[in-house]
């Protein structure tokens, strides 16, 4: 086991088994029944959609993906060398987790209908169709990541071009995360304005000419953009681990975490092996079951691994372990915020009755305190990580620690993931079951089976936010490690990095605006995208009354063109601010204000991040709590107030709070990658 | 200008004849006419249920502060010597602030009416009598602050002791601001839903049994509490400035921020006799001028002074003059986002037509972006204060030059307490015009006047959150430097406060965590209050028929006696939060853990103070853009979303919002107060 090159070879066939596992299932659930032609069109309008939408995405991320490829190539060869090599890399990463995120997407598209097809049977066959189709996502991601870190650091040896790699990810992560975010909820709130609201016709009705939008905006956002997310992360936290062992100039440390995402994997196949339900069984509980036997398994693996080699000190099981546990723990306390089972939901539901306004202050004070238990969780995480694997007496091995234990976290993404894509795929296929009219039957095992990709989200959320908390964490010391390495002289240490410093404070200052005004900007851009929509919908309306009647088929592409446009558009100031901004700081305030900025970056966005996602959340829930007929049901005022509610929470839980992770893992990696370029050319060393 | 004691003796004479000016201002605006029987008899209840509220006030105050002194008293006997010399400064501070509050709501509900009648006469009487009125309040916060401190530290030589000074005023602060905050919206959310929207019956509307907590509500949030708010300030900026100086080892130094508190009274008193209106004039550039004239007069006294004084370096002046630019242009820039003449209020009233859930979402986004052009203020006032007196070649004089800017720019407070207490001395005089049936010409001449208030507000509100962001800054520092100086055997520096340090970083993610539990335990309170109250109102409606009828009058005094039970006794939780939990934090993860928390505490807070003053100023100002007949006008879809984002603001702006700068006030006080306790006793160094 003293042998990294072996660890190298062990992570690369993990990952193209991981990659094989998703071509099998991919197979596998197309050769499932279709249905009816009625499905079928049904199916196909919302795959022609998705096709039509990441068109433009990845025509979006051709061009950031080329300024970008140039810059690194020119600004790495003038300042620092091997601008080619960074350069390709950098392309690899966005053309792979591009790779990841479009295989998840035509799977989806496939296993949405086929899943509906099968509730026609039963619910154990509807629900195996629906989590391997969210399992081929779930493997691809994992497997292409691991493959381009393991070949690119076997071929170079060079963590620094892994960082490039993981920043071609993240790349295509902040498009298609936060564009998939706006597309998806531009579409959601227009169609329910127009359709609930003012002609009165149900959800996922196919007289409305937003319904193909929405469906195509559950794939979008919850696959695609999630897919891109979590490979961003899962990449990032490797990256970073391997920068820390880097720079304690020891291989077995830099090589640990890609042998840990072997180690993951096969822990992932093996309890995903174990997701199954019986008829009349719980589908929330078999992903559950899935997701604490994966973390069991590796958790096992990973000590034996640890405890075998004699190269890597014991402390770091203690760190993933914790960290593991953390994760499970904010997942159960996010629960208690979002779930209708606890007082927060149902409160929100009582004051209801006092009208909207009550509705919005209440689940915006929930929302508010609920960050209290996961920060502290990740606090608790981060002070163990360190203080269980080097503490003060040896700083490196103790950050590395924390890096570590986001790996760990991590590492299990493959079940995860699986269990995450499984939620729109179910959401889909409740709406092709609505669109081409199935037996009620069917649209309530669908409905069971939703209602269980909602509940499993609780624990991967909790896991993805305290990995996500951890990750940009290991990032933040990966970047002033860079730092600190390539100021020339020696003349910079941590120590120089006062939290008293003028520059560090205003970089703290400057880094804390970032995530409310990047949220702010996604927000605004769907009420803008939303408001179009709304007119194109009237608009249809209007010209051919035969659209409600039913005899004549809405227009559906326009309706999708216009949600892709407008996301893809109104990304240029976010994405500057996620890449242009940290380099622009970096350059005026100098290192130690970039140091500040990353940091204020990560308080703010992680407590965002909580914050909007969680209210969300909790509206969500509130809404679904009323209409279960409590506190007046449906209809009632305090359902009125629920409503609104709910979609003011639309674009915090599924636009701005996820998109705020994926904002602060690109500033870091940026300002990671370009760490060497600014430690040598900035204002405050030109000015002196 | 070489003898410190005579600074002392002059800032000593300037508060005593800034507090006879008040009890001279007192004496006249007493002397006005009040009116006819009706219109006394609504003054009277105003001014019964504010002195209810006073005595539940007190009492609060007499248990937190008494429980403080006691702790104080023991805690520094044992470690630090002068514990009875601490606790008596500290008992001071409480008292002599609480007086400055006392005094500004006795002479709010006389000037009330009087403004009210004078406004049967003309608008520049009833201007004059509403000005003075909050002259009272302005001189008496500046004037008593400023005796405090100058005896105090003429009869002890020592900083230490002024600080404690500081903590008292900032113990009453935070009860008075944040009580009052809750106490004034759940009276006014209460009264509006049910009078308003259930019965119909318009503002201000003597059945409401509400009407008279509403009116109450005025003077204790906006007077009482905006009076301690600034009494804390302006304290703790100079006794930051002070400890930062006396760290510096030069008298002069330390002096100097009770010479600029004189200097500023003098500027005060010329800038109000300016303030006049003629009969069809302006009263809102009245006020402004004063404001502006104020600055330039202390600006060009200050520089006077400065230059003079051998022993104080120039860029002191720099440091002062930019501060307070920044100030006008912070107050400037909030105006655009939260007034009816630029497209956020505008967008926002326009998105209104879609319904309430995009008035809220609008109103969020805009809020979250209006914090960017304050922070880049306040990050450039930092900036050069530091760079401009001493920057990284003498770093402590640098950090002097924050907290002087923040010294200069608080030292005009007298000026700017008047204009702002004016504010609801004008809005309280409407009430009682229309409760006591006066003409609507009367009615009119009181909404000039109200309206003048609201516009003046935006260059004050600019100035107190510059102000009060720099003050934190210097406090941050001064603890620092506290801790510093307490470690024995010196083994702390500047240099181990880097923030890649994981207990920083925990600090930093606790300390971040406050602002937002702080804020959403104060919205429940106001959302738990106001049920309560509407329940009230409804059973004396339903149990008296005749109160709507207007033949039987309401009970006035069991609405006013929930909202001041609700309002003291929910704030327990957020005392705790301010008070006890910085002393937990600096045992449980030492000083180290501490500055993170205090850091964290003060880039979070600041954040959301401006966001959530500023969303809440712009839903207010959307809602009256369309009651002028805007989108749709009073009774359109518009309107209805507009006064439930108004509402939803409420409680942003007028409780959450400015509680969070005493918030962090508070925090920083404790922290410096304990510093040297906490230096020598916590859990790091017994764990060693």
């Amino acid at each position: 086991m003293g042998n990294t090159t072996g660890w190298l070879i062990f992570s690369l066939i993990c990952g193209l088994g991981s990659l094989g596992l998703g071509f099998y299932l991919f197979y596998w659930v197309t050769k499932q029944d279709d249905g009816t032609d009625r499905s079928r069109e049904v199916a196909r309008w919302i795959h022609e959609g998705s096709q039509a939408y990441l068109k433009k995405l990845y025509t979006a991320l051709i061009i950031v993906a080329a300024i970008m490829a140039v810059f690194l190539w020119i600004v790495y060869s003038i300042e620092h060398g091997r601008g080619i090599e960074t350069a390709i890399c950098y392309i690899i990463g966005a053309i792979c987790s591009a790779a990841a995120g479009y295989m998840g997407m035509e799977i989806a598209v496939r296993a949405n209908v086929r899943s509906a097809v099968a509730a026609q049977t039963n619910l154990n066959k509807s629900f195996n169709v629906a989590f391997r189709g969210g399992a081929v996502m779930g493997f691809a991601v994992v497997g292409i990541a691991t493959i381009g870190m393991s070949i690119i650091y076997m071929i170079t040896e060079d963590a620094q071009l892994v960082l490039a790699y993981s920043l071609g990810a993240s790349s295509f992560a902040l498009l298609a995360k936060a564009g998939g975010g706006i597309y998806t909820k531009t579409a959601d709130i227009a169609a329910d304005l127009v359709g609930k609201v003012e002609v009165g016709i149900p959800e996922d009705d196919p007289r409305n000419p937003a319904v193909v939008a929405d469906n195509v905006g559950d794939n979008v956002g919850d696959v695609a953009g999630m897919g891109g997310d979590i490979f961003d992360s899962y990449v990032a936290a490797s990256v970073a681990a391997m920068l820390l062992g880097a720079a304690m100039r020891n291989p077995f440390y830099t090589t640990l975490p890609l042998l840990l995402c072997g180690l993951g994997i096969v822990a992932s196949i093996i309890g995903s092996y174990f997701v199954k339900v019986e008829e009349g069984g719980k589908p929330s509980r078999a992903l559950n079951l899935g997701t604490i036997l994966t973390c069991a398994v590796f958790a096992v693996l990973m000590a034996i691994a640890i405890l075998l080699i004699p190269n890597i000190a014991n402390g770091y099981i203690w760190a993933i372990v914790v960290g593991t546990a953390v994760g499970v723990v904010i997942g159960q306390t996010t629960e208690f915020f979002t779930s209708d089972e606890f007082s927060p939901v149902k409160l929100t539901a009582e004051y209801s009755k006092s009208g909207p306004a009550v509705t919005i202050i209440a689940g915006i004070s929930y929302g508010l305190v609920s960050i209290v238990p996961s920060i502290v969780g990740i606090v608790v995480a981060m002070v163990v990580a360190f203080f269980a694997t080097g503490g003060y007496t040896d700083f490196d091995a103790g950050i590395y620690g924390v890096g570590i234990a986001s790996v760990g976290m991590l590492a299990v993404s493959g079940m995860i993931v699986s269990a995450d894509a499984y939620g729109p795929i179910v959401d889909n296929a409740r709406g092709i079951a609505e669109m081409s009219s199935m037996d009620q039957e069917v649209i309530d095992r669908c409905d069971v089976l939703d209602s269980a990709g909602n509940t499993a989200k609780a624990i991967t959320k909790g896991f993805s936010i305290a990995a996500a908390a951890l990750t940009v964490l290991a990032l933040f010391a990966a970047f002033i490690s860079e730092i600190s390495v390539a100021m020339k002289g020696g003349s910079f240490s941590i120590s120089d990095l006062s939290i008293v410093d003028p520059l560090i404070l205003a970089g703290l200052f400057i880094g804390g605006i970032c995530p409310p005004l990047f949220s702010a900007l996604l927000m605004l851009s769907v009420t803008q995208g939303a408001f179009k929509m709304i007119e194109e919908i009237r608009a249809q309306f209007r010209a051919e009354p035969g659209i409600l009647e039913g005899t004549v088929k809405p227009d559906y592409n326009r309706c999708i063109g216009l949600a892709a446009q407008g996301a893809l558009t109104s990304l240029i100031w976010p994405a500057i601010i996620a890449i242009v901004l940290p380099l622009v700081v970096g350059f005026v305030l100098g290192p130690t204000g970039l140091t500040g900025f990353l940091g204020g970056a990560i308080i703010v966005g992680v407590i965002f991040a909580l914050f909007m996602s969680n209210s969300g959340g909790l509206w969500d829930n509130a809404k679904k709590y009323i209409e279960t007929g409590e506190c007046g049901g449906k209809g009632s005022e305090a359902h009125k107030a629920g409503v609104i509610g709910d979609t003011v929470g639309d674009p915090f839980k599924d636009t701005a709070g996820p998109s705020i992770n994926t904002l602060i893992t690109v500033m870091s990696l940026v300002a990671s990658t370009f760490a060497p370029i600014i430690a040598n050319f900035n204002l405050p060393m030109l000015l002196k």
